[in-house]
Protein backbone atom coordinates (compact mmCIF):
# COMPACT_ATOMS: atom_id res chain seq x y z
CA UNK A 1 0.00 0.00 0.00
CA UNK A 2 2.85 2.44 1.08
CA UNK A 3 4.75 1.40 -2.04
CA UNK A 4 1.65 2.35 -4.52
CA UNK A 5 1.00 5.36 -3.16
CA UNK A 6 4.68 6.98 -3.40
CA UNK A 7 4.12 8.10 -6.85
CA UNK A 8 0.36 9.66 -5.52
CA UNK A 9 -0.71 13.37 -5.67
CA UNK A 10 1.75 14.62 -2.84
CA UNK A 11 -1.37 17.25 -2.43
CA UNK A 12 -3.94 14.39 -1.95
CA UNK A 13 -1.75 12.02 -0.84
CA UNK A 14 0.26 12.49 3.04
CA UNK A 15 1.99 9.05 2.18
CA UNK A 16 2.85 10.85 -1.11
CA UNK A 17 4.22 14.09 0.84
CA UNK A 18 6.16 11.96 3.32
CA UNK A 19 7.97 10.68 0.65
CA UNK A 20 8.39 14.21 -1.43
CA UNK A 21 10.40 15.88 1.73
CA UNK A 22 12.80 13.11 2.17
CA UNK A 23 14.18 10.62 4.73
CA UNK A 24 15.84 13.37 7.52
CA UNK A 25 11.76 14.06 8.09
CA UNK A 26 10.85 11.04 7.94
CA UNK A 27 12.63 10.24 10.45
CA UNK A 28 11.74 12.88 12.50
CA UNK A 29 8.05 12.13 12.61
CA UNK A 30 8.93 8.45 13.09
CA UNK A 31 10.74 9.90 16.24
CA UNK A 32 7.68 12.59 17.28
CA UNK A 33 5.22 9.28 16.83
CA UNK A 34 7.76 7.06 19.35
CA UNK A 35 7.34 10.32 21.79
CA UNK A 36 4.16 9.95 22.09
CA UNK A 37 4.03 6.42 21.73
CA UNK A 38 6.45 6.61 25.13
CA UNK A 39 4.27 8.88 26.90
CA UNK A 40 0.55 7.27 26.43
CA UNK A 41 3.01 3.60 27.44
CA UNK A 42 3.05 5.18 31.08
CA UNK A 43 0.11 6.54 30.66
CA UNK A 44 -3.52 4.46 31.70
CA UNK A 45 -4.89 4.55 28.44
CA UNK A 46 -4.87 1.87 26.59
CA UNK A 47 -6.95 2.94 23.29
CA UNK A 48 -4.67 5.96 23.25
CA UNK A 49 -1.37 3.80 23.14
CA UNK A 50 -3.31 1.93 20.26
CA UNK A 51 -3.78 4.86 18.41
CA UNK A 52 -0.19 5.73 18.92
CA UNK A 53 1.17 2.80 18.14
CA UNK A 54 -0.45 2.71 14.56
CA UNK A 55 0.97 6.25 13.92
CA UNK A 56 4.56 4.64 15.10
CA UNK A 57 4.14 1.56 12.68
CA UNK A 58 3.00 3.80 9.85
CA UNK A 59 5.62 5.98 9.69
CA UNK A 60 8.36 2.88 10.32
CA UNK A 61 7.46 1.29 7.27
CA UNK A 62 7.27 4.71 5.23
CA UNK A 63 10.67 4.77 6.36
CA UNK A 64 11.82 1.77 6.01
CA UNK A 65 10.15 2.10 2.07
CA UNK A 66 12.41 5.82 1.62
CA UNK A 67 15.69 3.46 2.81
CA UNK A 68 15.02 1.06 0.49
CA UNK A 69 14.74 -1.89 3.28
CA UNK A 70 11.89 -4.78 2.90
CA UNK A 71 9.05 -5.59 6.21
CA UNK A 72 10.88 -8.93 5.24
CA UNK A 73 14.52 -7.76 5.67
CA UNK A 74 13.53 -6.64 9.84
CA UNK A 75 10.82 -10.14 9.86
CA UNK A 76 14.04 -12.31 8.96
CA UNK A 77 16.12 -10.10 11.83
CA UNK A 78 13.75 -10.72 14.13
CA UNK A 79 13.44 -14.44 13.19
CA UNK A 80 17.25 -14.62 13.38
CA UNK A 81 17.23 -13.34 17.01
CA UNK A 82 14.91 -15.96 18.00
CA UNK A 83 16.86 -18.69 16.77
CA UNK A 84 19.03 -21.29 19.05
CA UNK A 85 19.22 -18.34 21.46
CA UNK A 86 16.78 -15.91 21.25
CA UNK A 87 16.76 -12.50 22.46
CA UNK A 88 16.05 -13.18 25.65
CA UNK A 89 19.17 -15.23 25.92
CA UNK A 90 21.55 -13.33 24.17
CA UNK A 91 20.72 -9.87 26.20
CA UNK A 92 20.68 -11.69 29.12
CA UNK A 93 24.14 -11.02 29.21
CA UNK A 94 23.98 -7.16 28.97
CA UNK A 95 22.87 -4.70 31.23
CA UNK A 96 19.36 -3.70 31.21
CA UNK B 1 6.53 -15.81 22.54
CA UNK B 2 6.95 -12.64 24.31
CA UNK B 3 4.10 -13.17 26.56
CA UNK B 4 5.24 -16.65 27.05
CA UNK B 5 8.70 -15.31 28.22
CA UNK B 6 6.93 -13.08 30.89
CA UNK B 7 6.98 -15.24 33.41
CA UNK B 8 10.43 -16.34 33.13
CA UNK B 9 13.49 -16.05 35.26
CA UNK B 10 14.69 -12.83 35.26
CA UNK B 11 18.21 -14.12 35.44
CA UNK B 12 17.64 -15.91 32.36
CA UNK B 13 15.43 -13.97 30.36
CA UNK B 14 15.77 -10.28 29.04
CA UNK B 15 12.24 -10.13 28.04
CA UNK B 16 11.51 -11.22 32.07
CA UNK B 17 13.63 -8.90 33.26
CA UNK B 18 11.89 -5.95 31.08
CA UNK B 19 8.70 -6.98 32.63
CA UNK B 20 9.72 -7.10 35.59
CA UNK B 21 10.96 -3.18 35.49
CA UNK B 22 7.26 -2.40 34.86
CA UNK B 23 5.89 -0.05 31.89
CA UNK B 24 8.05 2.91 32.53
CA UNK B 25 11.69 1.35 31.99
CA UNK B 26 9.51 -0.33 28.96
CA UNK B 27 8.72 2.80 27.42
CA UNK B 28 11.83 4.03 27.89
CA UNK B 29 13.63 1.28 26.07
CA UNK B 30 11.05 2.01 23.61
CA UNK B 31 12.34 5.42 23.60
CA UNK B 32 16.02 4.85 23.35
CA UNK B 33 15.49 2.19 20.51
CA UNK B 34 13.61 4.85 18.56
CA UNK B 35 16.34 7.45 18.62
CA UNK B 36 18.57 4.93 17.64
CA UNK B 37 16.27 4.03 14.40
CA UNK B 38 16.03 7.98 13.50
CA UNK B 39 20.00 7.91 14.26
CA UNK B 40 20.17 5.53 11.44
CA UNK B 41 17.05 6.05 9.14
CA UNK B 42 18.82 9.34 8.11
CA UNK B 43 21.97 7.57 7.71
CA UNK B 44 23.40 4.87 5.21
CA UNK B 45 23.54 1.81 6.36
CA UNK B 46 20.55 -0.02 5.53
CA UNK B 47 21.31 -3.40 7.57
CA UNK B 48 21.77 -0.79 11.09
CA UNK B 49 18.54 0.57 10.19
CA UNK B 50 17.05 -3.19 10.06
CA UNK B 51 18.14 -4.21 13.57
CA UNK B 52 17.54 -1.56 15.34
CA UNK B 53 14.19 -1.57 13.58
CA UNK B 54 14.00 -4.78 15.29
CA UNK B 55 14.98 -4.09 18.61
CA UNK B 56 12.02 -0.91 17.72
CA UNK B 57 9.72 -3.58 17.50
CA UNK B 58 10.61 -6.11 19.98
CA UNK B 59 10.18 -3.50 22.41
CA UNK B 60 6.76 -2.19 21.11
CA UNK B 61 5.27 -5.82 21.22
CA UNK B 62 6.53 -6.07 25.16
CA UNK B 63 5.40 -2.31 25.62
CA UNK B 64 1.63 -3.65 24.04
CA UNK B 65 1.67 -6.66 26.45
CA UNK B 66 2.76 -4.72 29.62
CA UNK B 67 -0.08 -2.53 29.04
CA UNK B 68 -2.45 -5.18 28.26
CA UNK B 69 -3.02 -3.91 24.35
CA UNK B 70 -2.42 -7.37 21.47
CA UNK B 71 -0.96 -6.82 18.07
CA UNK B 72 -4.45 -7.22 17.10
CA UNK B 73 -5.94 -4.30 18.35
CA UNK B 74 -3.07 -2.52 16.64
CA UNK B 75 -3.61 -4.10 13.21
CA UNK B 76 -7.23 -3.66 13.69
CA UNK B 77 -6.57 0.73 13.82
CA UNK B 78 -4.59 0.04 10.85
CA UNK B 79 -7.12 -1.45 8.91
CA UNK B 80 -9.76 0.91 10.30
CA UNK B 81 -7.47 4.01 8.88
CA UNK B 82 -7.39 1.95 5.47
CA UNK B 83 -10.60 2.22 5.44
CA UNK B 84 -13.06 4.65 2.98
CA UNK B 85 -10.32 7.43 3.01
CA UNK B 86 -7.42 5.24 4.42
CA UNK B 87 -4.74 7.78 6.31
CA UNK B 88 -3.48 9.26 3.17
CA UNK B 89 -6.57 11.17 2.70
CA UNK B 90 -7.23 11.86 6.34
CA UNK B 91 -3.90 13.08 7.07
CA UNK B 92 -3.71 14.86 3.59
CA UNK B 93 -5.86 17.82 5.16
CA UNK B 94 -4.13 18.61 8.10
CA UNK B 95 -0.25 20.02 7.59
CA UNK B 96 2.66 17.53 7.92
CA UNK C 1 10.16 35.51 30.63
CA UNK C 2 8.55 31.86 30.62
CA UNK C 3 6.65 32.51 34.21
CA UNK C 4 5.47 35.80 33.20
CA UNK C 5 3.91 34.70 30.18
CA UNK C 6 2.23 31.56 32.02
CA UNK C 7 -1.00 33.56 32.24
CA UNK C 8 -0.74 35.44 29.68
CA UNK C 9 -3.29 35.51 26.63
CA UNK C 10 -3.40 32.02 24.79
CA UNK C 11 -4.88 33.64 21.79
CA UNK C 12 -1.34 35.39 21.66
CA UNK C 13 1.22 33.76 23.46
CA UNK C 14 2.44 30.23 22.54
CA UNK C 15 3.88 29.60 25.78
CA UNK C 16 0.22 30.67 27.56
CA UNK C 17 -1.64 27.90 25.05
CA UNK C 18 1.83 25.56 26.18
CA UNK C 19 0.78 25.46 29.75
CA UNK C 20 -2.83 25.55 28.98
CA UNK C 21 -2.40 22.33 27.09
CA UNK C 22 -0.95 20.97 30.25
CA UNK C 23 2.32 18.75 31.03
CA UNK C 24 2.20 15.68 29.32
CA UNK C 25 1.31 18.14 26.11
CA UNK C 26 4.82 20.32 27.19
CA UNK C 27 7.13 16.94 27.81
CA UNK C 28 5.68 15.83 24.28
CA UNK C 29 6.97 19.07 22.49
CA UNK C 30 10.11 18.65 24.56
CA UNK C 31 10.64 15.46 23.01
CA UNK C 32 9.93 16.11 19.33
CA UNK C 33 12.80 19.39 19.64
CA UNK C 34 15.04 16.59 20.71
CA UNK C 35 14.35 14.51 17.95
CA UNK C 36 15.25 17.61 15.48
CA UNK C 37 18.31 18.24 17.97
CA UNK C 38 19.55 14.66 17.78
CA UNK C 39 18.96 14.89 13.60
CA UNK C 40 20.54 17.96 13.39
CA UNK C 41 23.32 16.63 15.70
CA UNK C 42 24.65 13.95 13.14
CA UNK C 43 23.89 16.66 10.08
CA UNK C 44 26.32 19.15 8.71
CA UNK C 45 24.53 22.48 9.26
CA UNK C 46 25.33 23.73 12.74
CA UNK C 47 23.01 27.06 12.46
CA UNK C 48 20.24 24.66 12.59
CA UNK C 49 21.28 22.79 15.24
CA UNK C 50 21.23 26.28 16.78
CA UNK C 51 18.08 26.68 16.42
CA UNK C 52 16.71 23.27 17.30
CA UNK C 53 18.77 23.74 20.47
CA UNK C 54 16.97 26.87 21.21
CA UNK C 55 13.84 25.51 20.65
CA UNK C 56 14.89 22.87 22.85
CA UNK C 57 16.03 24.54 26.06
CA UNK C 58 12.60 26.74 25.14
CA UNK C 59 10.74 23.63 25.90
CA UNK C 60 12.89 22.56 28.50
CA UNK C 61 12.65 25.82 30.48
CA UNK C 62 8.39 25.59 30.15
CA UNK C 63 8.49 21.72 31.35
CA UNK C 64 10.47 22.70 34.63
CA UNK C 65 8.19 25.57 35.36
CA UNK C 66 5.22 23.61 34.23
CA UNK C 67 6.53 21.20 37.29
CA UNK C 68 7.48 23.17 39.70
CA UNK C 69 10.90 22.89 39.01
CA UNK C 70 13.45 25.83 39.06
CA UNK C 71 16.56 26.41 36.67
CA UNK C 72 18.08 27.08 39.91
CA UNK C 73 17.91 23.57 41.22
CA UNK C 74 19.22 21.91 38.24
CA UNK C 75 21.55 24.61 38.45
CA UNK C 76 22.97 23.12 41.33
CA UNK C 77 22.72 19.32 40.82
CA UNK C 78 25.31 19.66 37.52
CA UNK C 79 27.78 21.66 40.30
CA UNK C 80 27.02 18.93 42.77
CA UNK C 81 27.80 16.57 40.01
CA UNK C 82 30.79 19.01 39.25
CA UNK C 83 31.86 18.41 42.78
CA UNK C 84 34.78 16.34 44.23
CA UNK C 85 35.26 13.67 41.74
CA UNK C 86 33.00 15.41 38.73
CA UNK C 87 30.99 13.86 36.05
CA UNK C 88 33.49 12.58 34.35
CA UNK C 89 34.81 10.30 37.14
CA UNK C 90 31.62 9.39 38.44
CA UNK C 91 30.51 8.29 35.24
CA UNK C 92 33.73 6.55 33.99
CA UNK C 93 32.90 3.73 36.12
CA UNK C 94 29.71 3.08 34.35
CA UNK C 95 29.34 1.82 30.60
CA UNK C 96 28.92 4.07 27.74
CA UNK D 1 35.03 22.57 31.33
CA UNK D 2 33.73 20.55 28.56
CA UNK D 3 36.67 21.59 26.22
CA UNK D 4 39.18 20.91 28.71
CA UNK D 5 37.67 17.06 29.23
CA UNK D 6 37.43 16.87 25.66
CA UNK D 7 41.12 15.38 25.37
CA UNK D 8 41.35 13.62 29.12
CA UNK D 9 41.92 9.81 29.35
CA UNK D 10 39.10 8.57 27.72
CA UNK D 11 39.50 5.52 30.28
CA UNK D 12 38.84 8.05 33.51
CA UNK D 13 37.05 10.83 31.91
CA UNK D 14 33.34 9.98 30.41
CA UNK D 15 33.73 13.47 28.64
CA UNK D 16 36.66 12.09 26.69
CA UNK D 17 34.74 8.84 25.64
CA UNK D 18 31.54 10.44 24.52
CA UNK D 19 33.67 12.45 22.51
CA UNK D 20 35.59 9.60 21.25
CA UNK D 21 32.74 7.62 20.07
CA UNK D 22 31.70 10.07 17.54
CA UNK D 23 29.00 12.83 17.31
CA UNK D 24 26.75 9.88 16.20
CA UNK D 25 27.01 8.91 19.51
CA UNK D 26 26.56 11.74 21.56
CA UNK D 27 23.39 12.49 19.67
CA UNK D 28 21.93 9.13 20.68
CA UNK D 29 22.92 9.66 24.35
CA UNK D 30 20.71 12.93 24.55
CA UNK D 31 17.86 11.08 22.38
CA UNK D 32 17.98 9.20 25.06
CA UNK D 33 18.60 11.41 27.99
CA UNK D 34 15.39 13.28 26.25
CA UNK D 35 13.35 10.28 26.46
CA UNK D 36 13.78 10.04 30.16
CA UNK D 37 13.08 13.87 30.53
CA UNK D 38 10.02 12.86 28.85
CA UNK D 39 9.16 10.22 31.15
CA UNK D 40 9.80 12.62 34.16
CA UNK D 41 8.18 15.38 33.01
CA UNK D 42 4.71 13.48 32.79
CA UNK D 43 5.86 11.91 36.18
CA UNK D 44 5.50 13.00 39.83
CA UNK D 45 8.57 12.97 40.99
CA UNK D 46 10.51 16.52 40.82
CA UNK D 47 14.10 15.54 41.96
CA UNK D 48 13.80 12.85 39.24
CA UNK D 49 12.75 15.45 36.72
CA UNK D 50 15.74 17.98 37.82
CA UNK D 51 18.17 14.61 37.73
CA UNK D 52 16.90 13.72 34.04
CA UNK D 53 17.49 17.54 33.32
CA UNK D 54 20.88 17.62 33.91
CA UNK D 55 21.64 15.29 32.25
CA UNK D 56 19.91 16.20 28.97
CA UNK D 57 22.16 19.01 29.71
CA UNK D 58 25.46 17.63 30.30
CA UNK D 59 25.32 15.83 26.75
CA UNK D 60 23.40 18.78 25.12
CA UNK D 61 27.12 20.49 25.72
CA UNK D 62 29.07 18.21 24.88
CA UNK D 63 27.28 17.81 21.43
CA UNK D 64 27.57 21.58 21.13
CA UNK D 65 31.34 21.22 21.58
CA UNK D 66 31.33 18.51 19.11
CA UNK D 67 29.36 20.06 16.40
CA UNK D 68 31.88 23.54 16.90
CA UNK D 69 28.76 24.88 18.21
CA UNK D 70 29.49 27.42 21.46
CA UNK D 71 26.80 27.87 24.24
CA UNK D 72 27.10 31.86 22.80
CA UNK D 73 25.23 30.84 19.87
CA UNK D 74 23.00 29.37 21.01
CA UNK D 75 21.76 32.22 23.81
CA UNK D 76 22.23 35.14 20.57
CA UNK D 77 19.12 32.82 19.22
CA UNK D 78 17.17 32.56 22.27
CA UNK D 79 17.91 36.63 22.95
CA UNK D 80 16.82 36.83 19.11
CA UNK D 81 13.99 35.52 19.11
CA UNK D 82 12.88 37.15 22.39
CA UNK D 83 13.36 40.39 20.75
CA UNK D 84 10.57 42.63 19.39
CA UNK D 85 8.07 39.87 18.41
CA UNK D 86 9.06 37.24 20.94
CA UNK D 87 8.51 33.48 20.75
CA UNK D 88 5.30 33.70 22.14
CA UNK D 89 3.99 36.32 19.36
CA UNK D 90 5.94 34.50 16.29
CA UNK D 91 4.66 31.28 17.50
CA UNK D 92 1.22 32.08 18.26
CA UNK D 93 0.63 32.25 14.35
CA UNK D 94 1.60 28.70 13.74
CA UNK D 95 -0.56 25.78 15.27
CA UNK D 96 0.49 24.21 18.76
Amino acid sequence: MIQSRRGADPESSYTARLFARGRAKIAQKLGEEAVETVIEGVGDNPAALVGESADLLYHLLVLWAAAGVSPADVAAELVRREGTSGIAEKRARTNL
